[in-house]
C-alpha cells in the first residue's frame, strides 16, 4: 500500500539530533501536513510513499532548523552602527540615543523583516526575540513565515513604546492576545535585565509566567559592573535576587550567564534553568567568557543565541556554533569539550527546550513540525569531508545552506528566500541607513 | 595627455592600509605592468588614464590581498580528519600516522592545489607554508598563480621526504635554487618547532638565514607541555633557547606565541621579532589564548595565520581576522582592543613585513605589486553598512569576495577561481578522501 504524502526529502546525510550523535546515510525524511511522518532508509521510503513533491539533495546534510535563543531582531538596522566599544559606552553613547530617536513600529517591523530574511537564509527557523513594539516583530515574522517566540518586554524606563513597567506589560500581554492562535508564534515574558527591572515588576512577571505558562527571557550576569551594582543596591548577586523573587525555575532563560560561579551553576542545574549562550556578542563587547563547559558538565541545558546584529554583527547560528565550540575548548582547556554533536544539539533541541517547544521542534523525529535546513557540503572549499557533523561546525558556513522549511513549507530554495526579494530588502535597509546615518 | 594602462579598478571604497585607518570613497586604482600605478579620485583617473580593461565594482570595497602568515597547505587533505581532540593526541594518534602512510610529492601537490584554490577564492594572495616536499607545494602555487613563501622545513625525525635534519636542509635549499627567479616565490627557513629541532640544527639554520637573508618560520610557545619539556631538557624556556642560539631577531616569525610572558613580549618588541597569530587553531586545540593585545601594545608586529586545515578547519583569513578581533577584546577585557583597522593591517601589511615582502605587497600604494581583493558588501545580509572597515571584520565573510588579482593578473572573477575548475578540484579531493578514509 503506497501512501500519498506532501514531501519527501532525500539528502546525502540526515543528522536528526535525536538520537544523539547519529549521522544517517541513505535515509529519507517523509513530510505530511507540515509534520515529520517518518525518517527511514531511502529504499524503504521509495516503496512506502508517493510524494507530491520530492527533493533530492545529493551532497547535502539535512538537520533540524536552527533555533536562535536570543536576539533583538529589529537591531539589524543598527548593524555595525557602533563597533569596537565596551558594553556600557556602546549602549549609552551610541545605541540608546539612536533608539530614542528612531524606534517606532515601522523601525521594528522593517528591522525584523531584514533579520528574518537573514536568519531564514542561514538555516534559522525559530528565534527568541526581545525588543520594543513586539507586535511589529510578530507581523514581520509571520510575513516571512518564520517561527518566533515574541518577548513581552519590560523595563522601568519610558520609551516610544511604553511609559512604565506596567504599561510595557499590559501592551505586551495585549499583543499576545492579538496573535493567539497563530501556530508559528509563542510568547515569553521578557524583563530586560535585573539592573533595568525593579523587584515589584519582576514579581509580577513571575506571576504572569506562572499563570500563563510562559518562559522568562532575561539578560543575567553579563558584565562585572552588573554584579557590583547588584551587590551595592540589592545586597545580592542578580541570580540570588531572581531566586528570592521566584524566577529561578525551569521557565528561566538566562541570557549570557558570564559571571556564574560554581554554586550558581549547580543551582541552575538543580532548578532546570536554561542558559542562552551568546559567544560572539560576549567576545565583541569584551564582557568575558561564559563557563559553558562547566555548565554542561553540571547538566544545565544551554541553547545558543546571536544577540542583536548591533553587537555581533550578524545573525548567524553557524557562527555561534563554531564560536561556542572553539571558545568552550579554550576556556575549559579541553579540546574535546563542546564537541560538534553537542553544539549541534545546543543550536537546535536545547534552544527548543528552553522555549518550551521541544515537543514540536528541535529534532527530526516523527510527529514534530517539519522545521528543517539543508546544507550543501559538496563544494571544493569544504572538501574532503570525513564527517558531516564536524564539517557543519568547523568548516561550513550559513552560505552553504540551500533549503529551509518551516512547518513543512519551503522558505528558502537554492539559497533564495522565497517570500521577499533582495531588492525589497535592500530598499528597506537603505531607508533606515539614510535616516540613522544622518543623526 | 592620456596615459594607456593595463587595468583600472573602480570600487565603491578603497581601504589602502597605508595610510592607516583610511577608507577612500570615489577612488580608483590604476594598474600597469603588474604594479599599482596610482590611487586617485575616480574623476581624475578618468581624465589621466586610458585603461585596456576597466572593472566597475559598485558595492565593493577593494583592499590588499590577504597574507596568510602560517599554514601547512597540503594538510587540506586532512580537513576534519580528526576533530575535538587535544594537540598531542591529535598529532600522535591521528595526524602523524596518516602523514606517515600517505605523504608524498603527489599528496603535497594535490593538497596545496586545493588549499591555493580555497585561499584565492577567499581573498588570500600570499601564504607562508611549512610542510614536507616543499617543491611540490611551490609547483601547486605557481600553477594557480599565487604568491607563496615556501618553507625550507627541518625536523630531526625521518619522513618520506628526508632522513635527518641535514637532509631536510639540503633538500630545501636545493628547492630554493630550483625556483630561483620565480617572481611569485620567496623562501623561509622553517624549523618545525623548538621541541622537534636540535640545537645544532637551529644554529645551522640561523647561519643560513643570515647568509641568505631569509626569515625563520617556527612554531613557538604553543602548549604548556612544550614549556615544561623545554625547561626539563634545556633548562630554558623555548624563547630563551632561541635567543641563546641566535634566532631572536627581526627575521624570526614565531607562530602561536601563546605562552609568552611580559619579559618575552618586551624582548620580541626590542628585537623586532614577528608573531604569527593563529586564533582559530589555538582555540580548537585548546592550546590557549595568545596575549596579542599586550604584544601589540608593546609594539610587536603581529600577522595572522590559518594554520593547516586539519586544525581550523578552513583556510579563511576573514575568519582569522574576526577571531583575532573578538578574542583579542575578550582576553584583554577591552572592547576597543584589536579594532577593525588594526586587524585588517595584521592580515595584510604586517604579514607582508614578517615575510620581508612589505616593500612589494601588503598595502595599496604606488609601486607595489597589484595583489588585490574585492569584497561585495551590497547583499541584504550585510545591510545596512555604516562602515566598510568594520563590516569586513565583523559582518562579511570570504563568500563575499568577488575578484582577486595577483601581480595585476586576475585569479578570481565573480567568485570563480580562473585557473582550475571545481570539477578538477573535487576529483583531486575525492581521490585522497578515498585513500585516507580507508586507512
Amino acid at each position: 500500500m503506497v501512501q500519498p504524502i506532501d514531501l519527501l526529502i532525500r539528502p546525502h546525510w540526515v543528522i536528526p539530533i535525536e538520537p544523539a550523535g547519529v549521522v544517517l546515510g541513505d535515509h529519507a525524511v517523509a513530510i505530511h501536513d507540515g509534520c515529520i511522518l517518518a525518517v527511514l532508509p531511502a529504499r524503504e521510503a521509495a516503496q512506502r510513499f508517493e510524494p507530491a513533491r520530492s527533493v533530492e539533495l545529493a551532497g547535502h546534510v539535512l538537520l533540524p532548523g536552527l533555533v536562535n535563543l536570543h536576539t533583538h531582531a529589529a537591531m539589524t538596522l543598527l548593524r555595525g552602527y557602533a563597533d569596537d566599544l565596551p558594553l556600557m559606552s556602546w549602549l549609552k553613547s551610541r545605541i540608546w540615543p539612536a533608539e530614542a530617536r528612531h524606534v517606532s513600529p515601522a523601525f521594528v517591523h522593517d528591522g525584523t523583516l531584514l533579520a528574518c530574511a537573514e536568519m531564514l537564509r542561514g538555516g534559522v527557523t525559530c528565534f527568541n526575540d526581545m525588543y520594543f513594539f513586539p507586535e511589529a516583530a510578530a507581523r514581520a515574522a509571520l510575513e516571512l513565515g518564520m517561527r518566533a517566540a515574541i518577548g513581552i518586554i519590560a523595563v522601568e524606563f519610558p520609551s516610544a513604546y511604553a511609559t512604565d513597567a506596567d504599561d510595557y506589560l499590559s501592551k505586551g500581554l495585549a499583543t499576545r492576545d492579538e496573535f493567539r492562535g497563530e501556530p508559528l508564534l509563542s510568547f515569553c515574558m521578557a524583563p530586560h535585565a535585573p539592573y533595568t527591572v525593579a523587584d515589584r515588576t519582576l514579581t509580577r512577571i513571575a506571576t504572569f509566567a506562572d499563570q500563563l505558562g510562559l518562559p522568562i527571557h532575561i539578560h543575567v550576569h553579563e558584565t562585572a559592573a552588573e554584579m557590583e551594582e547588584s551587590l551595592k543596591l540589592h545586597h545580592a548577586r542578580p541570580v540570588a535576587r531572581l531566586e528570592r523573587l521566584g524566577l529561578l525555575d525551569s521557565r528561566l532563560i538566562a541570557v549570557h550567564g558570564i559571571h556564574l560561579d560554581a554554586t550558581e551553576i549547580a543551582q541552575f542545574a538543580q532548578r532546570g534553568c536554561h542558559l542562552a549562550h551568546c559567544p560572539t556578542s560576549n567576545l565583541k563587547l569584551a564582557s568575558g567568557f561564559a563557563p559553558i563547559a562547566a555548565a554542561l558538565e553540571a547538566g544545565v541545558s544551554v541553547g545558543l543565541g546571536t544577540d542583536g546584529a548591533a553587537s555581533n554583527n550578524r545573525l548567524d547560528m553557524f557562527r555561534e556554533m563554531r564560536h561556542a565550540a572553539l571558545i568552550g575548548k579554550a576556556v575549559s582547556g579541553d579540546a574535546s569539550a563542546l564537541d560538534c554533536h553537542r553544539v549541534l544539539r545546543m543550536a537546535t533541541l536545547e534552544g527548543a527546550a528552553a522555549l518550551g517547544l521541544d515537543d514540536r521542534i528541535g529534532s527530526i523525529v516523527p510527529g514534530k513540525a517539519a522545521d528543517l535546513c539543508a546544507v550543501d557540503l559538496g563544494s571544493p572549499d569544504l572538501s574532503p569531508c570525513y564527517d558531516p557533523a564536524s564539517h557543519l561546525v568547523y568548516v561550513a558556513g550559513r552560505e552553504h545552506v540551500t533549503h529551509v522549511w518551516v512547518g513543512g513549507e519551503a522558505r528558502v530554495e537554492q539559497g533564495t528566500v522565497l517570500r521577499i526579494s533582495n531588492g525589497d530588502l535592500l530598499r528597506v535597509a537603505e531607508i533606515w541607513h539614510n535616516a540613522l546615518g544622518e543623526s
